[in-house]
């Protein structure tokens, strides 16, 4: 079996795993990002994470079919440069990672944007294995995604594809910080859910939320639990940023009408009280030849897709 | 030089061109659809209007590489079947067009849904010729278009794809006929900004429209004229709908990043009093990182869109 060595690297932690060509993770480590410290600084805890991910695996380096890595930010996949700042790093605008990890590490790596990989996982070896065209949302603090059509990761013209958080769902809506209004981001991210369950609290509203926590504490996790508790009002929450992720996705899927929407990231841990209404709206408003050969599906990866979309990157640009 | 014949099907007539590889149209014929005549009744017409187009073209048949047609409805493009009726032609649903055109008319042919294939003929020979993806709309009775991603026309897993203007800009917007609420086609569309405007000649404002036609009569085309003569009424409408096109395209920016959008369809002839507020609302509302590449451009074709890309079809297909 083929190897690769995956990272992930995100603002708190660089995760690196060993991975087989079929989705096995033999072997894991983990460091700060400590971003603060600076782009080399960054690189070497890359480089001791990979490292040791590589001896725990008891694998020759030789063995290792290539490098694949997920990050923040806009990459010029095909080039490996960063086109945007990576985890506040703001040096690494214009650097070629590809180029930098293939010195430090000695194989061929390949870099890509960190819910494309994500996205490229559930597809490879998740939620989305077998599916033709495919449409990835990662709803977590923010709401991003990918988008895969007949297997092959759209990037765009200038690597900028995927950001479907800031789709808007109503032109006169909330305004973003992107400088556009009614971003869906603003309706269905964890903070965005927080926030209206976090209003009604305040009002009084009888609900097991007020027992929780603090109602600054509130977080998109706590809606989820009291919903699974039973929570009426937590519940219809989560069924209205469910509902208006919904009204975009419906949008999506009359443009590309795509075989499998993967609804991953944090906040799709509260499951079925946040998918149903997403299928619902879809089913209400998308076109039905659109839909007819649709799923709407739970990432099935979690906190895995980044290094199994890494790995993935390198199986498929990798042959032999 | 290779030459293919082309057959753009619409409701009302039936366009068969003879069209050289460089996208010269060297002749064409015509003839009137009439599907309440039935199915074979228009392959019959288009038959004649093929066999007339190559008469005229002087060409002798084996000169030609192949067929292209495009058609209403939703196609199977790989095998050439009809997914859903065309033209009001219920029978056709089912109908594999492409083996019976093959049948009639004797060499490789290819059918395509028609805003794919205007969309192709756009990027191929027309406005968006040199672009690496591109998103075209066509905005006329309704609001159609094409996708193209790195090339390729994206048909979705049930080759629905392109129904941008099912695209909600309003989840409690007007009720459409396709059950979703507040589609762009409903803002847009030619019949949309002719309502929008005769309202206002209802309402007994002062505008060249009045005196123009009766209110019943108005179209967008009145409007557009209108605007072109100066009425600020005439204007406003347009960037109204401009400008609310402008919200549904800044979405599909973010989730694409295409390089080009290519304005078509009979309203588009508006040119910058609907151009002008799509492309302010793009910039405002589209993530720069998305916009870097993109230019929104006037379709180039006109009418011939549709014979020239099903040509296009033609081209890319056979070798040679």
């Amino acid at each position: 079996m083929r190897f690769a060595l995956a990272i992930d690297l995100g603002g708190t932690k660089v995760a690196a795993a060993i991975v087989g060509e079929d989705g096995t993770i033999v072997a894991r480590a983990t460091r700060p990002t400590e971003a603060q410290k600076g782009g080399d600084w960054v690189l070497n805890r890359i480089k001791e994470a990979a490292l040791e991910a590589l001896e725990t695996s008891k694998l020759h380096p030789a063995q290792l079919v290539g490098v694949g890595m997920g990050t923040p930010g806009v990459v010029d996949s095909e080039k490996g440069v960063m086109l945007s700042e990576a985890v506040n790093i703001p040096e690494w605008k214009g650097r070629n990672l590809k180029a930098e990890l293939e010195r430090v590490l000695g194989i061929p790596t390949f870099v890509e944007n960190d819910a494309n990989a994500a996205g490229l996982g559930e597809f490879v070896f998740g939620a989305g294995k077998g599916a033709k065209s495919l449409v990835f949302v990662a709803v977590g603090t923010g709401i991003g995604g990918a988008v895969i059509i007949n297997g092959e990761l759209v990037h765009g013209a200038s690597f900028a594809a995927g950001e479907l958080g800031h789709i808007s769902i109503d032109p006169n809506g909330l305004k973003c910080g992107c400088g556009n209004y009614g971003c869906i981001e603003l309706y269905a991210s964890g903070p965005a859910i927080a926030q209206r369950a976090r209003e009604f609290v305040l009002a009084g509203v009888d609900t097991k939320l007020a027992s929780m926590c603090s109602p600054e504490e509130l977080t998109a996790e706590h809606v989820a639990k009291a919903a699974q508790e039973g929570d009426f009002l937590a519940q219809s929450v989560l069924a209205e940023s469910g509902r208006l992720l919904g009204v975009a996705l419906a949008g999506i899927v009359n443009l590309l009408n795509p075989d499998c929407i993967v609804i991953g990231g944090g906040v799709a841990q509260a499951g079925d009280w946040l998918l149903e209404p997403i299928r619902w709206e879809v089913k209400r408003r998308a076109l039905p030849d659109a839909t007819k050969a649709l799923q709407i599906v739970p990432a099935a990866l979690g906190t895995n897709a980044g290094v199994l979309g890494a790995a993935a990157l390198v199986f498929r640009s990798v042959q032999g």
